[in-house]
């Protein structure tokens, strides 16, 4: 470690720094637990063995600015982050939901309320509760707002990992990708954009359950800070593959296209609430997309890459009128998008 | 509600005001799962039949500064705190802790470690480890420092709630009282005071299964933020019984007990970080004893009050000098004390 090293923004934001950070401090010396998936494997959550299946765990804070956004709130994204997470790994049908409030003084007991509303509209799509919650109260420029932590356990039989893709295997997107993102960074800066950009945050938890009936899926991970980006050059990493991934098969609204060109971030780093990848075998291809397309959720889904055998961990972008190492972001360009 | 009704400190100081907060935003609406004790009841944490018995889920947030006190700093306190969570409703062996790390820019790594260390020493004392987390970074002024959340899953056969005091029960107190928050607010305050004032936060979990083991514990709940006075008003409200409590018969440091009087804040009214409160058949009461006192951390327990049919909710206290009415604390009067 380099000395009076500090903490800084990109830290947070679900790159290669965060990684980095997480690996260093969080992870160091952490004992492995024989067939437990713990912190050293940063999957998605953590899941222990019991009875005939797994207990998976996972939590998330979120500190989204503004708090309220075209498509969700803070709110919503707690509980849809936390049911995404747990459905990543295969578990999607969530036991529990904690939720632990951080609340700055002063804050209005009307916004919180407005906030648990929708907490609990998202858990009713998903088909869960917060049972149990925490609650905190720091002083005025202590925290600013309000922060939300929600962890979730469910059990499953099958356990997906984002770690499981082969070479032939191809990678699909369940819908257009960086709506979150850049919709809560207009509406943080107030910009006038064309169209109607909203945040895809949405629970996946049915559509998974959905998908993994059909059989053939290797690897699941949603692309939330880091983007389609960070998420893929995880799981080529950690699956030991290389990707060729074809840009001109990502589904992308127009809305989002101008906002990326107006404001020079490629979407292929911005945060997704309601998308996932997934690995699926070539002989399973259609019959996943058919399950996609079924629901509402899934209706764009796209096939976008294939794993290679060839540069393991790293991209192939085919652009269309060429070709280009993608590089790994070292953290979302957006502060505070979750 | 009052109309522009505001969240102050005292909504998060563990009394009545944060009950009030919790019921009227948190509650309000939710629904009862049967079988499960969830949101409504207020207890430790939650718990879900599963099997043959019981998964628990708790979580908590900590904030408190110092970060680093005489006894311990904020990881020991992130991870004995769920710990014991979990052991208040007979949970003793976790399966899995998380942790969430809400970061202000510009944090040192260096801290960040030596907080990492110490949460490793509770864990390797507790017999758990953290197997999955979070990682966010707010910017300077958005947060002060930083704020952990730890949420702990367990199973146990035997669930004990907060609930189950009959008339007759006797009130055990496993140690000295209110040391860790006297010692967070020495610490805070730097002031100089005689002796040496430490907290006691501590894993209580494998107290908890010797005490268990004997049999005729009717309820637990550690008396962290709000004290002794508030954790016991909540057990007899919920049982249905008043407390009939001997304030002679409550351990207390000469530390405390000057600090105390110098500071001018009832020891009843203080967190404790490393204590437990049991309802205890009188037939038991021996058994429970011997059993906490073979232990390094229950040497000091004491019977200190009785259960009784009259005045139920209500707390009379034998001040050896006559008997008053113990008032239920608004919220504990410091804060960010855990």
């Amino acid at each position: 470690m380099k000395r009076n090293e500090r903490v800084s923004m990109k830290h947070g934001a679900g790159g290669r720094a965060m990684r980095d950070l997480i690996e260093r401090v969080f992870i160091a010396g952490a004992k492995a637990i024989p067939g437990v998936v713990g912190l050293a494997e940063m999957d998605d959550g953590a899941a222990i063995p019991m009875g005939d299946g797994f207990l998976v765990v996972t939590t998330d804070s979120h500190v989204v600015v503004p708090r309220f956004f075209p498509g969700g709130d803070i709110g919503r994204l707690a509980i849809c982050g936390t049911v995404n997470d747990l459905a990543m790994m295969g578990a999607t049908e969530p036991l529990a939901l904690t939720c632990a409030a951080i609340i700055e003084e002063g804050f209005p007991f009307e916004e919180l309320e407005r906030i648990q509303r929708s907490m609990r509209q998202a858990c009713d799509e998903a088909g869960c509760s917060v049972l149990t919650g925490d609650t905190k109260v720091m002083g005025k420029g202590e925290i600013d707002g309000v922060v939300l932590n929600t962890t979730g356990v469910a059990f499953t039989r099958t356990l997906v990992r984002d770690n499981g893709m082969k070479a032939g295997d191809r990678i699909i997107v369940t819908g257009p990708i960086a709506d979150h993102g850049f919709a809560v960074l207009v509406a943080r800066n107030d910009l006038k954009l064309e169209g109607d950009l909203r945040s895809d945050v949405a629970p996946l938890n049915e559509l998974v359950r959905m998908i993994l009936k059909r059989g053939g899926v290797t690897a699941m991970k949603d692309p939330t800070r880091g983007g389609v980006s960070s998420a893929i050059h995880e799981m080529a990493s950690k699956s030991g593959v290389g990707v060729v991934l074809d840009e001109q098969a990502i589904p992308l609204r127009d809305e989002v296209r101008a906002a990326a060109e107006v404001l020079g971030i490629d979407p292929l780093h911005v945060a997704n609430e309601g998308k996932a990848l997934l690995g699926v075998r070539a002989d399973a291809v259609d019959a996943v997309l058919d399950a996609l397309r079924s629901h509402p959720l899934g209706r764009e889904a796209a096939v976008i890459g294939t794993c290679t055998q060839s540069h393991p961990g790293r991209i192939r972008l085919h652009t269309g009128v060429g070709e280009r190492l993608l590089a790994e972001p070292d953290g979302e360009p957006l502060p505070r998008i979750c």
